[in-house]
């Protein structure tokens, strides 16, 4: 058992992973109420006008804004009311002087008005309306195009579909669109003690850990993923699962746990492609590897479960969001104090589990096989190889799983 | 057209709402590699021990300890090499005194043997092994039952199912469990200038924007949205739609946005449950309404967009969350520098709508009418009603959306 190559420091790998990494350019069509979450493939042009009509924005008398430049309380402007119009509606006629018409918030403001005056200026006797106050042109109107003028680029290719922008969507009456397609995640298991979930546990065995983490984390993220069955530590079973696993978008294995198994996966990667590193200086998680095939990036993850998902949040998911599209940040760090001192190994990038208890960061980590270490966490703190201790009460950035 | 009632201030209509609304009860089954992101209904004991036997954890010698106990560079135990374990296979036999065995990473260590010796300790050659150093016993063992002891109590009810939870599922070889099921969410246009999406735009009407922003923002946080068709601005019209949503866990009524059409729901609520309230101190936002009918909250959005949709975060988030048992807070805010002095009005929470451009924080509200006002932002700032202004620079939290 030959022991792997120098460590690469954490950072170098990350810059590698995302250099093998493009953005998918499979596109698919999905409806208006499937479009939250997903990213626009093509810009949007605005096809009309949004308000597609002058709108009055309060309820009130759409006028002639010069018939009130004299109003005042004790002079009002005294117009006759012409009809009545509701959000929904249209005017039956153009304004004529001397007259004003009664408008909903929402409804279309008449030709000949522009402007419209709210009730509370107003006193109104059937017909014969009085306006207190003077109106400027323009009042209380959106004008046609002020929300989005037609022809406009409203949504740029790339874009991230949330809430507001499937209400842009709607505005425009879009019912299907263009976006970019989930990535296609195989995650593929190995190792001889590895034994699939709902199977018998010989001796012996363990079950199948990661692949669940891994598929979950990757449906998080924005990508499809795809259980494998388990490869065995083979040379030639890592490359059949590898023909198998063809038109991938990204190929995850994870195990075995020793450095004969991690051979038998280099060997097999260096015959289909390049293999770019094989063993990264973090903790855990320093038996990682990093290949592509076929323009495919291929990421060996440990078999150690908690070392197989820390690496998971801080490798896989900043490929997998490149790949997919999506944001390189989801959520910020949340800047907090360390509950006790921490030590750390020199010359290793740590990824900790911690959870947090009454406003501090308490560390978890109980061994990288341990599958309760993250289970306990509530994410996790990152302290570069260069930093061998860090004191009670030192703040650090927590990254919520 | 009667005006609405004295305003609520927001802190207060949130209580009454969360109080109104209660965790979901209803339970459904779900295979292990659907259930991430979802909330565990049953509380899971474990049913067997992980790892179900005593592990390696490096790849090396099982010995007995005190054996070793005098071992030293200079004068090494001499141990006879009995047989090879790999990972996934269990040894033959006990181990009988004077010998060891070879484990991988993972193999299950030999009854008899209470230490794992690393390669790098000892010197092989054939069946003579040197150990020359003492080893401790427990060293490089995890016990049997270490990560989790069969019985013990593993994932409490109500649990959020995070990839790492996953992964406790998948190691305890849970195949299917038992979630709480997602809130089935009414979502109930009305306005009578409101066309479906897809449908022609007579003249003076609008495409509903809100149904499908709030859809899909009722996803993104654990609901299952139901899009009802637009309902008329009459009282009968909100009383049929409201028995066609009974069986919803949660009822969502946006628009119209004139003070005639709320007092149509009020009326037709007031009928069929309790008003809680109508009207609320923010910005934007006023209209907004909240009943319990039948033990069901029903909130009632303005009709204008960006009203609707920071609502939608501020108001309905949040109950939503509890409905779903998802945990309170998504994203912890970031704080951020003000890009400019902002003034707010006196009395009125206000949601106001921002992006962050090279570190600072840029409002980007247009207008409660605007949806291009939300679809710019990227989350938003809370001012709080007697907040008048904040200075350029002032720190604020943004929430993302």
């Amino acid at each position: 058992m030959r022991p792997m190559r120098a460590l690469l420091p954490v950072e170098e790998a990350k810059a590698i992973i995302l250099g093998a990494v493009r953005p998918i350019e499979r596109t698919e069509p999905v409806a208006l109420d499937a479009a939250g979450g997903r990213v626009l493939a093509a810009p949007l042009t605005a096809s009309q006008d949004v308000p597609p009509f002058p709108r009055a924005i309060v309820d009130g008398y759409a006028v002639r804004a010069q018939e009130t430049f004299a109003a005042g309380q004790s002079r009002p402007a005294v117009l006759r009311l012409a009809e009545v119009v509701h959000a929904g509606e249209e005017a039956r006629a153009a304004l004529v002087p001397g007259c004003c018409v009664q408008v909903a918030t929402g409804a279309p403001v008449p030709e000949g008005a522009d402007a419209v005056v709210m009730f509370e200026d107003t006193e109104a006797d059937g017909e014969r309306v009085q306006v207190f106050k003077p109106a400027h042109p323009g009042q209380n109107i959106a004008p046609r195009g002020q929300d989005i003028a037609a022809g406009a680029s409203i949504l740029a290719a790339g874009t991230l579909l949330t809430p507001s922008k499937v209400g842009v969507l709607a505005a425009l009456g879009v019912r299907e669109l263009s976006v970019y397609a989930r990535p296609r995640v195989a995650v593929i298991p190995s190792g001889n003690e590895v034994v699939a979930v709902g199977e018998p546990l010989a001796p012996g065995r363990i079950y199948d850990v990661n692949s669940h983490a891994l598929a979950a984390l990757v449906r998080e993220h924005g990508g499809h993923p795809a259980l494998f069955p388990i490869m065995k530590d083979t040379v030639q079973s890592v490359l059949d699962t590898l023909r198998d696993a063809r038109g991938s978008d990204l190929i995850v294995l994870s195990g075995g746990s020793s450095v004969g198994d991690r051979d038998v996966m280099v060997e097999a990667l260096a015959r289909l492609g390049e293999v770019k590193f094989h063993g990264i200086a973090v903790r855990p998680g320093k038996p990682t590897l990093c290949a592509v095939v076929e323009g495919t990036l291929v990421l060996g993850m440990p078999g150690n479960p908690t070392s197989c998902l820390t690496n998971g949040y801080g490798l896989l998911v900043p490929a997998l969001r490149v790949l997919a599209r999506l944001p390189r940040v989801d959520r910020p760090p949340l800047t907090l104090p360390l509950a006790r001192r921490v030590t750390s190994p020199l010359g290793r990038h740590e990824y900790l589990p911690v959870k947090v208890v009454e406003g501090h960061v308490v560390p978890v980590f109980k061994g990288s096989g341990a599958i309760t270490s993250m289970a306990d966490a509530e994410g996790y703190i990152e302290i570069p190889w260069n930093v061998e201790f860090l004191e009670r009460g030192h703040p650090v950035d927590v990254r919520f799983f």
